[in-house]
């Protein structure tokens, strides 16, 4: 009817503020676009960054290097851009997550490294680089894991995630570095296995 | 008894031949030597270095090219350092072998891309390049294998194989670049997917 019409009509020219307007976003919509926005709006609370589950910590951008200093503080950071991240027992049974800082260009990384156990006892092992920023900010980087073994080398080059997006997506996905047990102890000696991580302003 | 130790002396001191000296090898071994020489003769008949059992030809490395190009004449060459290898219909089920020919500093390399199919419906891809030549021919070479994506690059660099040693062993250890469906999708442009290997004097 006439009315209703009318009525879709004016919805339809009405803007709506995005629903983290609380948080300091101030950004309107109309009723179509406002999802899509607020699923990438940067006032969106940020959860915490560690893998699994455990953590179930909300916060803003500006508090969540705050949050992993003091409630994960067995989180080693290393400084600079190039560095060396060893992983031990990596033949530890189970899903297990290794994770490390590396703090450069006044930014701070975030590395995981995370084993699965598949079905028929080869284990997947995925390496990622989050930046503890926005997907915007993360656009300016790119990072690159190696392992290297003799006369071998494997290379990932990638633009880091966004702690905003996370990084099960990216494992789920393989969209990240993905190698299996035997490659990583034909690049181990003995228990340690060595990822060297650059970080080049893209 | 006396007898026997003597003769047990004699035989630890007396040297055979190859077992492939009718081929050429002209060198002599203590009898617990012959075993590991043998197995990395270089007058060992080679098979062919096509990947799948369909083939069962055997002959000498200086046959090796005239065989491929009489009896696979399906296989593309490109020359030059650095070439793009495309492989089309990746999606395709089953087992399947990609291979084409590079020739660049005087020897000819077998370029191998290998699917397998896994049980959970995400299939294994292995890519790895063997030498047309000796396992010390071999070692003289690094190649390099380029997986290019929107903002991603995945890596491999190793030593060539050894056609006398083929591929089969590479591909069961995860010895190469390996990646899976959703890595090959990501990677491609619609159907098609790019590996640019690089040639090198090590
Ligand atoms: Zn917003
Ligand atoms: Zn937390
Ligand atoms: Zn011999
Ligand atoms: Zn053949």
């Amino acid at each position: 009817d006439i009315r209703n019409l009318a009525m879709d009509k004016v919805a339809a020219n009405i803007q709506f503020p995005c629903r983290y307007q609380n948080a300091g976003c101030t950004d309107i919509f109309f009723y179509q676009d406002k999802p899509d926005h607020e699923e990438i709006c940067e006032y969106r609370p940020y959860h915490c960054p560690c893998p699994g589950a455990s953590c179930r910590w909300q916060g803003s951008l500006e508090q969540v290097m705050p949050h992993l200093r003091h409630a994960h503080t067995s989180i080693t950071t290393l400084q600079g851009e190039d560095i060396v991240f060893l992983a031990t027992d990596v033949t530890l049974p189970g899903a297990v997550d290794w994770v490390m800082m590396q703090s450069c260009f006044n930014e701070h990384f975030m590395l995981v490294l995370e084993k699965q156990d598949k079905q028929d006892g080869v284990h997947t092992f995925y390496a990622v680089v989050q930046l503890i920023g926005t997907r915007k900010q993360a656009e300016a980087f790119a990072y690159k894991l190696e392992l290297n073994g003799p006369r071998r080398r494997l290379t990932w080059e990638a633009t880091p995630r966004s702690i905003h997006d996370g990084i099960a997506t990216a494992i789920e996905q393989s969209d990240c570095l993905v190698f299996d047990t035997n490659i990583a102890l034909l690049f181990s000696e003995n228990v340690l296995r060595t990822i060297k991580r650059t970080m080049m302003v893209a």
